[in-house]
């Protein structure tokens, strides 16, 4: 690719244009995906699993990952070979797997819920047992594709939360597995992992098959097989978000550095073609200085084909009149990830309604957070941080509801129970209530 | 219906016989609703309001409603109607949904989560951001079926939340409405009712309409239609679980009065066929005291056919070796409901696995809790307590990370960083950790 041919041309975009609110509309929209084949091949995975089990497994992997085996238990990496994994690669990369474990274990340890109830006047006691999910899936991407910090940061909540057993499931296509995936799951204290990869995978984790155990929740990233899997399973297991596209959103005063930016921009482009990042600024003259370090530092980046299709695609420069302003659009779009590259970012953080993750000051660069910071990378995409969190160790909790009434208790409760019984036509709901209630109450 | 034909034929099991863990099975399972017919008419919905909005609304409503209003903004309960309900309904109903709404209210505020933070020692500080969801959708079934609870237990979340605006849709077929419904409204603080039901009300609040604002989220009971509109809709909104039929399991040492047992039984199997109730008990004699009492009370019950299929087609008396055999299968089971009506349940408690709520000694019956214990009544079915927890507050609050990372701490994750992009082949995450290096750390 010829360095003339690398010229990026972005969209840029001034909030004070008439049309702005539509052009905004059409640059964040994102089609639902309704691709009725993927939605049929994956019925039929599904099935094939849940009636045939490892034998359906065995078919799909040999199909789809061309890799041919006797047995499920043959897909098993053992421990042995998972140390091996963990002792063979740099020492570097194993110390800082360990590094950003311990911040995203530190950091998800603050989240976890304990267990409350409070006793009333009469003895009454109301509260919510916490507990720990049994037995939790997570779905890593295989092949070329090595991502041990998503290992991380599905895993660690989850044992954070005290699930007592994780499966893992990673496809190697002919055999191809990355040793940092499988020395981050040990690190991340996977208990099980299993090669195997797309909607069959999801499937013998929500169904069980002979030797893969079926899981309470099934999590983790994968492409477009795994993510219809994961939603045509949902009910019988948890499952968490289904992703879209990644995105960023930078709110810059005019003072960091255009190159810091221009990075920051690109670290979300080199994702995919339909990763998007938006840089909004009121200071104009700066909007052009990172176009220009955009020109600039392209061309050293490996991924730089990515990158230019994911900006001239779906990125964007936006002119706003005032910072004020650019939060108001912030919190319009509810980014997946937002930093706030100004001075004194604490002044807008009560006015940040939705964002995934919050990126304050010049420093934290969203990289940072992405792989060791301490907080979870997995996060609302498209706008769906308006109504979704993070992944954290809620995910892998749970709660019962304790009603625990004294005689005295039921017997006040019991009148107004049924009251309202009655009203909603339910007499044994209100003679279940009567029962309880001490005739000198009456 | 003759007395004759109210014999109740009850499933009865002994968790010593051979075959019983397939029994078991056999009982609690639930078929995977498959209806393409459902699925189909539903994406037609969704499309229509979508694409034409209002006009659409009105359409559907004709049609399904056999109510014909020139406009959608007809279709809204204003706040003088509101009113007339409110003063309208007897007295002692309205003291019992405020006493109700006031007791619920009190219990979910302590599901209330703070937004906390803390700071490393380089300055670094990590957190979470918590904030309410901007504007709710609550579905209330309507017509014949009038469920005041229902509103209650689903909109006093929200509110105590702290979410701005409420919207309420509720069918009213041939302009048929309960005021008891639209007085909880009332007491629960939901901000505006639309007479508006089926997917059709589900279409407009999560693609919004001329008239109905769109919601970020929309939760509550709903027929098929309402289930699976909830379901394709997914992921542009939130939604809470799709509900499948209501259970109650009942575990008891056989000291608790046999009637009271029996009447527990009937308050879930009243609701429709398909609710199941379970008595599970070490003492044999008692199983046959309750069957005994089911049989001589069913006759007084106005929904004594409703309850009479519900038993006979899901209904079960189990047999077990001692409580503890009986705490067993309740966490195979994930009951909605589970009734532990013994001596002493303080002591079972912490072996209670998995159940949505907890009705603990012989005074807790499910109904209060179902109409004013305080704690919700929205809770997992069909085994799902396994991986979720009763609505609650939680469900309408969401967090936002917060990374703000100093010069110092920038620089330290930097190091980490950049080193895992780099395995995972992403040199623009690299570089953009590198830019924050301090040059003397390196």
């Amino acid at each position: 690719m010829s360095k003339q041919s690398l010229q990026v041309v972005l969209r840029e975009l001034d909030s004070s244009a008439e049309r702005f609110s539509e052009q905004l509309e059409d640059l964040v929209s994102w089609p639902d995906s309704d691709e009725k084949n993927v939605q049929h091949t994956v019925e039929e995975i599904l099935l094939a699993v849940k009636q045939r089990g490892d034998q359906a497994v065995l078919q799909y992997t040999q199909k789809f990952d061309s890799l041919s085996v006797e047995s499920v238990a043959a897909l098993e990496i053992d421990s042995a070979r998972q140390q091996q994994c963990l002792d063979g690669i740099d020492p570097l990369d194993r110390q800082a797997l360990r590094d950003a474990a311990e911040r995203v274990r530190s950091f998800h340890e603050k989240q976890l819920q304990p267990s409350w109830s409070y006793e009333e006047d009469d003895g009454t006691v109301l509260g919510q047992q916490v507990r720990a999910l049994d037995r939790v899936g997570i779905y890593v991407p295989g092949g070329k594709a090595s991502y041990p910090s998503s290992v991380l940061m599905n895993a660690i909540p989850a044992k954070v939360a005290g699930v007592e057993e994780i499966i893992m499931v990673v496809p190697s296509p002919k055999g191809e597995l990355s040793d940092l995936v499988v020395a981050a799951a040990m690190i991340a204290g996977v208990d099980r992992i299993f090669t195997v990869g797309g909607a069959q995978a999801v499937a013998a984790l929500a169904f069980g098959t002979e030797t893969i155990p079926a899981v309470d929740k099934i999590v983790g990233p994968g492409n477009v097989y795994v993510a219809e899997a994961k939603r045509q399973v949902f009910g019988r297991v948890g499952i968490d978000m289904v992703a879209g596209p990644s995105e960023i959103l930078i709110l810059c005063d005019g003072k960091t550095d255009p190159d810091w930016i221009a990075m920051d921009l690109f670290s979300q482009a080199e994702h995919d073609e339909f990763a998007q990042s938006i840089l909004i600024s009121p200071d104009a003259n700066f909007l052009q200085a990172v176009n220009q370090s955009i020109q600039r530092l392209i061309v050293q980046m490996p991924r730089r084909e990515v990158i230019k299709k994911s900006l001239e695609g779906r990125g964007c420069l936006i002119k706003v009149k005032d910072l004020d302003e650019g939060i108001e659009l912030t919190n319009r779009i509810a980014p997946e990830h937002f930093e706030l590259s100004v001075d004194n970012p604490q002044q807008y953080l009560p006015k940040i309604k939705h964002a995934g993750a919050i990126f304050m000051g010049r420093y934290s660069a969203e990289a940072l957070g992405d792989y060791c910071a301490g907080p979870n990378h997995v996060l609302p995409t498209s706008g769906t941080a308006r109504f979704s969190s993070p992944l954290g160790v809620y995910d892998f909790q749970k709660k019962s509801s304790i009603i625990f009434c004294s005689k005295e208790g039921a017997s006040k409760l019991g009148v107004t129970a049924q009251r309202l019984a009655k009203g909603e036509g339910f007499e044994a709901h209100a003679q279940s209530a009567a029962y309880r209630i001490n005739k000198t109450d009456t």
